[in-house]
């Protein structure tokens, strides 16, 4: 133990150095860690602010810990999130973020000969390509006139065929509009209950919503997916998790190698602290919110369409700039996604530190002048 | 940046405190870390001394980093990885754990109606409820009269029922007994290019094994799997990885809904620090052994069988002993796993420090008595 402490002194102070007039150096093959990396990334939906400060501390008192597996870290943090949303343990598991959880939901969901999975257009969809290689057919709502979810389409939908697996990812990324939660509630109590219905929850703590939670614990077919990367700024931590029926988790868990196990030491020691730390969520949520306003008011200045979002980040339209608009920004080491949606040109920007978000307003301006 | 540099600042001061004279306060709902977790933990084959000085550096570097996605950093240890192994990136696939991993291949083996893993017994097999789950049969094949892998019985056995994946752990786990790579390599000769063979390198640092990379490069049906959570010290971090042929590598991944993306950045960090930190891993080898030897001698003393072995652990018979050995370490706070197999009752014991291990022998004395 006192080994331990003295190895710790003597990283802090070989840290130390290193943060003082020394320059950096890092182990061969890493790359810069900040404040020499100088980009200015507003292309993941990342929280520019976290970790939190108690999220922080407690990666520093656990790292230590990192050559022993994670099984009693992994419990308490469902012993907390349990608490946090009132609900059992069993009603839980984890995953290497939220993306985990939608591959073994997608796996638990189709067992079938026939699959077919129903999502909207534009929705997340990263891990459709998944789905795919697990032999699933996508059949794609496109969102309605306000841009939000057409829950009466994909209703109508699996009228003809069934749906094995129905994604809503609500917000949606990437417009940042909601549905009601109560409508997605109403939505559930019609599709049939061979469905799976996968509720991706990411970013409603920057919209206000209440999690459906507890509808998902209560109906065997329904899941509800949270996760750490979003306003608990620990996308690099890699945790989400699941909410649903006890069969269901268990459902789940069976196709993990070792139930929650792909959750670290250290990232379960700072989801646990994160949910201590309501001050630095409601701080995140308050400056996301007043950056979105200056983003919008640029918007209009310059003239360009955009989708108002209760999310972390905007979509505008892009088609007015007659630029590359992405490779301008990259030029000047601001990272931004282009994306083709609505039969238009867009662009889906995450909200940065105000620092962050003075350069994107000011090559924004430049780029489309 | 300036602001980071504070905050970590500040954490320092206050980790400081917290490590002098003040009771160490920890996040609500977070177990103990060290030093105020007493247990000797003797049960899951960690690294006692992990991790090492470098991979604790590389933490320390990179926690701040934690709100971003790890991309960069996954693409850092792909790199690292594949020099270390002198093959190329796209022999390589990240996992939390090389669970994760093997997850993967039995998906990817299993497409066919009809599923048959064919083991070892004992071997490692927390793995095999997911197998289970995913329609496999398993068959397993008793381990010779040296306690090793059987490996002409295992062909027998594919003659009747081809396999589709076969599973070898070597060294083998819980024996820390192993087969002579190039016997492997003759093996898989000898197997249908239909079944999948899966090859856990697990603990082949312990052993100064020659990694079999080279085969499963160049063999699309066969999968070298190796973890940093043994000799490298990071069973925390949770982080493994395979080695294939890019077409295997490629199938392995589309089951992965986000390809590599289980790592987080602090253990992507520790990592590839960790590959450059070989003086710890001659180190803690040297120690092992020597431990072993010690305990070697203990169960010499008490009469008690082992098999000597090449990982860091010892499985010994606790046949003779009338008290409920892992009852009796438990109250002394010393963890180790009971185990049934060649119809009789064995210990495995996994190699902790020096002071660790005089505990465990002190008591194994008592116990024994």
């Amino acid at each position: 133990m006192h080994t331990d402490r003295r190895n710790w002194l003597k990283q802090v102070t070989l840290l130390a150095t290193a943060l003082g007039t020394e320059p950096l150096l890092f182990a061969n093959g890493l790359p810069h860690p900040p404040p020499a990396d100088k980009r200015i990334l507003l292309n993941s939906n990342e929280n520019p602010y976290g970790p939190s400060p108690l999220a922080q501390k407690a990666i520093l008192d656990y790292y230590l810990r990192s050559n022993r597996y994670p099984d009693d870290m992994l419990t308490s943090l469902k012993k907390k999130l349990a608490t946090h949303w009132s609900v059992n343990e069993e009603n839980i598991l984890l995953g290497a973020g939220s993306s985990e959880i939608i591959g073994l939901a997608l796996i638990a969901a189709g067992t079938k000969f026939r699959k077919q999975l129903l999502a909207a257009d534009p929705a997340y969809s990263v891990w459709q390509n998944q789905a795919s290689a697990l032999g699933y057919d996508a059949v794609k709502i496109p969102l309605n006139k306000d841009r939000k979810y057409d829950l009466d389409e994909m209703l109508a939908r699996t009228k003809y065929i069934p749906a094995t697996f129905i994604y809503i990812c609500n917000p949606n990324n990437p417009t940042g509009t909601y549905v009601d939660p109560d409508a997605i509630r109403r939505f559930t109590e019609t599709i049939s209950k061979d469905s799976y219905i996968f509720i991706d929850e990411a970013y409603t703590e920057y919209a206000d919503l209440p999690s459906l939670a507890s509808l998902a614990i209560s109906h065997p077919n329904i899941i509800v997916a949270k996760t750490f990367s979003k306003v608990y700024g620990l996308a690099g931590a890699r945790i989400g998790y699941a909410m649903a029926h006890p069969s269901t988790i268990k459902k789940l868990a069976s196709f993990q190698p070792w139930p929650d196990g792909s959750v670290s030491t250290v990232g379960a020691a700072a989801a646990i602290a994160s949910l201590d730390d309501m001050d630095f969520v409601k701080d995140c949520k308050k400056k996301n919110e007043d950056i979105k306003d200056s983003c919008y008011k640029t918007f209009k200045e310059i003239g360009l369409d955009y989708i108002p979002s209760s999310a972390n980040f905007i979509l505008f339209n892009i088609g007015k700039i007659k630029k590359d608009l992405t490779r301008e920004m990259q030029a000047r080491n601001i990272y931004v996604q282009y994306r083709d949606h609505f039969g238009g040109k867009w662009c889906r920007v995450s909200m940065g530190t105000e620092e962050e978000m003075l350069e994107f307003t000011k090559a924004l301006k430049e780029i489309a002048a």
